[in-house]
């Protein structure tokens, strides 16, 4: 709402210069009206917004959407309403639940997991929402300096579901895009959030800085399998955690419309 | 909001024999007061379930549901307005605009896209909408009575794709787990609607009748790709359209939350 009153302030100026300038000329055939948006256009224009980037949103998480830089400018106030109102808190807890069942099911010897860790057992909300919930290009430099406080909470239902998986006799394997520069501040933030006693964390090495996430990731869940490991379960906010080779049984796609990662 | 009343209703004649019942006995310790849901209650019971089955709507387009026979009975209010409303639409849209900016991106030799047909060119809807949207457990019969008639109209969106990936020179494989008694019907109601000169139209012989969708499928992708065809694109609505093996080079989801084939 404030954008269209904003439009309108700044388009002030630049009429007035245009009624200066035709001032000595011709009158213009019409006179200049500035038409500020109604109640019920605005209404409608948000309506039409809520309903394109809800589509959006859904086209993401369903892996329909061609690799993304950013969230669309318009859909922010609506990427924004979705990780702060109920609904994100509600989508995660039903795939939690989801991959819980699951994993009550699904027994075998030597049976792992693989949880992915940014946006899947810790959030970086706190940081997301300081950086305009994914409309700002990513910053390496920035986000690292976030990462480097230890200070990402759990989310709730992941704690659950990891502690479940642990007890169930699930080997944990904790699969992240991190690289190995921050894996003691990784360690720290983990315990601190709850999480313990995981079978293996598997960082980004120099020598895999290059590869896509999907590459990257099929290649460990390759090795986990040479060393003898089912994988059973996977959580993962990106389809990059769960696509590629070696893939799970099963996976769980948890929401993220923040950011996309190839 | 009639479930209530309907409930309220249902527990009267309850209430007044059971009153009966302890009139010869004592008192019972505290009157019995028949408690109707206030507006207030009601309201708040329906923004539960409205959070609870988009939640269990996204989680499907996601694939990250146990198969399941039927919406959750709670849920058909929910399923019914979205299909009905703007957002099926809107998805449907979104998910065939990024189809065709893919297919306008990706060329090769002998390129190949896979159509499923119901619930991706033509839409079972009409009937859907005499079966509970979903809720019916699913009847063999009653539904290939519906698809006997011919009569399915198009998703609108879909035969736009459908015209430009032909435009583009992609080979056009329809891949249904309809039977191949049906071929006839079939390949008139698709005419009807608009579908032309695809390249090949693969129903379900007799010897594929026991395979999941999933398996049926990828075989088929599989001979295409044996006969010398580069699958580049899929369209399905269901996960079974999509995954297994010898899968495209990108696959788009179209939502359907009213069944889910296995």
């Amino acid at each position: 709402m404030a954008r269209h009153g904003g439009a309108a302030l700044l388009l002030l100026p630049l009429l007035l210069a245009l009624a200066g300038s035709v001032a000595g000329d011709a009158l213009p055939p019409r006179p200049l009206v500035i038409q500020l948006p109604t109640e019920e256009k605005r209404a409608e224009e948000a309506a039409e917004a809520e309903l394109r980037c809800a589509s959006w949103r859904l086209a993401g998480e369903a892996n329909n959407l061609a690799p993304w830089a950013a969230v669309p400018e318009g859909c922010v106030p609506h990427v924004c309403a979705y990780l702060t109102g109920p609904a994100y808190r509600s989508d995660l807890d039903l795939v939690a639940r989801e991959a819980s069942a699951y994993a009550r099911s699904a027994r075998a010897a030597d049976a792992a997991w693989v949880f992915d860790i940014d946006e899947t057992l810790l959030s970086n909300l706190p940081y997301y929402a300081q950086h305009g919930y994914g409309l700002e290009l990513f910053d390496h430099r920035e986000f690292d300096r976030w990462v480097e406080t230890g200070e990402a909470p759990a989310i709730p239902s992941s704690l659950r579901l990891y502690r479940e998986v642990r007890d169930l006799g699930f080997k944990t394997f904790l699969l992240t895009g991190r690289t190995e520069a921050h894996q003691a501040v990784t360690v720290d933030n983990l315990r601190r959030q709850g999480f313990h006693d995981w079978d293996k964390l598997i960082l980004r090495a120099a020598a895999d800085r290059e590869k896509t996430a999907t590459a990257y990731k099929s290649e460990k869940r390759k090795e986990m399998e040479a060393e003898g490991y089912k994988i059973l379960g996977n959580s993962g906010d990106q389809w990059s955690d769960l696509l590629g080779y070696s893939m799970s049984a099963r996976s769980f796609k948890l929401p993220n419309p923040m950011y996309y990662v190839p």
